[in-house]
């Protein structure tokens, strides 16, 4: 087996963000969906947009900056007792039911693991205390220290660089299929955890590997 | 008045996208809408993470790319006469109606002009010549000769290099507000063109000038 290290993209892959909807319904019944869908769309852009322009910010604020617009184009009045209960959903999301049984297999197993995360570091420090994942990364990565978001090359250079191993002998997982294909391209082996089953991003590049939830992850590695 | 050149993004801003939608609705009824709102989205979207993945390709493919993500995405089966109906699209955009009687206003006035696109040259020659605007402009520019799109730095150099001029003392004009948004971090004198009448981006930067066509660009160069 050639993959020393597991490098887990955080939110979405370990950590539940569909109860966002399901919050995002009960302050706006009918949009609940909409608003979550176009929320998460907009964080990326913003992400990306300031990761070109060189204008970083705490992936916190751009996650707040991306609810308030969203508000404002779908026209929903967005309260200030709204925006502290969705934000704050994002501090204190769930695991995936499998992804702890998974953690601690890959610990039994000796491999070694990190999450590499676009939320700066009070966000992540949050959610894995409020997930119960204290204790199982060896690393935890925030792209903070490099003040740019995935699919930057400097943020997906902070696990090779950490660990000490090639990027190819690294297991990047992600539910993101865009950032599964930009760890690709970076040179990391790549699993995709579909969750969705969404069809692939047509971006000519396809993760080494893909399956339904992080259990799949397992039999990967079996493989590999 | 400081202005020296006014620079013109392409898509949207000087051609008219919004054939796309009902020509969209032609081939998949009920769904033209919602194919053209994501299809754009995704193409803004590949265009920037192949940037920032160092995975440039022309935006004629990146465009191609993104109608058969969306396509898959929606369920919707995208026969190769749909495919080449809706991309040929692309290459014959009309003018907005206003468009060519500003542009004959600048040049009335000696005021220079350019176009800086995404696109690359063979998709603006073919546009710009079905709009009928050739030999409106002093400078076709392309992001091809970079091999980054808007909002990399290197792209939006392309206007002052040609022009030889101070970066602030070009307007840059662009109805997509994260485009004026980024000229606007870049250093350009930065013009919204509105058209949706949409809520400002949430990226705490303002164009200088905002208007609802492109008339009002010449009621800003008055003022300025």
């Amino acid at each position: 087996m050639t993959i020393q290290a597991v490098v887990f993209d955080a939110y979405g892959t370990l950590f539940d963000v569909y109860s966002i909807a399901a919050l995002a319904e009960k302050h706006f019944p009918g949009k609940g969906a909409l608003l979550a869908e176009q929320w998460r769309v907009k964080q990326i852009e913003y992400s990306q947009l300031r990761t070109l322009c060189s204008t970083y910010k705490p992936f916190w604020e751009v996650t707040q900056d991306a609810l308030v617009f969203v508000c404002r184009k779908l026209k929903l009045e967005l309260s200030f007792e709204a925006q502290n209960a969705l934000m704050g959903q994002y501090a204190k999301l769930q695991a995936f039911p499998e992804n702890l049984g998974v953690l601690e297999q890959l610990r039994s197993r000796g491999m070694k693991t990190a999450i590499l995360s676009n939320g700066n570091p009070q966000m992540l420090d949050a959610v894995v205390k409020a997930a119960g994942m204290q204790g199982l990364f060896n690393h935890i990565l925030s792209v903070d220290s490099v003040k740019k978001f995935k699919t930057a090359p400097e943020a997906y250079q902070l696990a090779p660089d950490v660990f000490g191993l090639a990027t190819k002998n690294l297991l990047f997982v992600s539910s993101n299929c865009w950032d599964a294909c930009g760890a690709t391209w970076f040179g990391y082996t790549t699993f995709w955890v579909n969750r969705a089953n969404a069809p692939l991003e047509e971006l000519g590049v396809t993760p080494h590997g893909q399956g339904g939830n992080l259990t799949d992850v397992l039999h990967f590695l079996d493989k590999h």
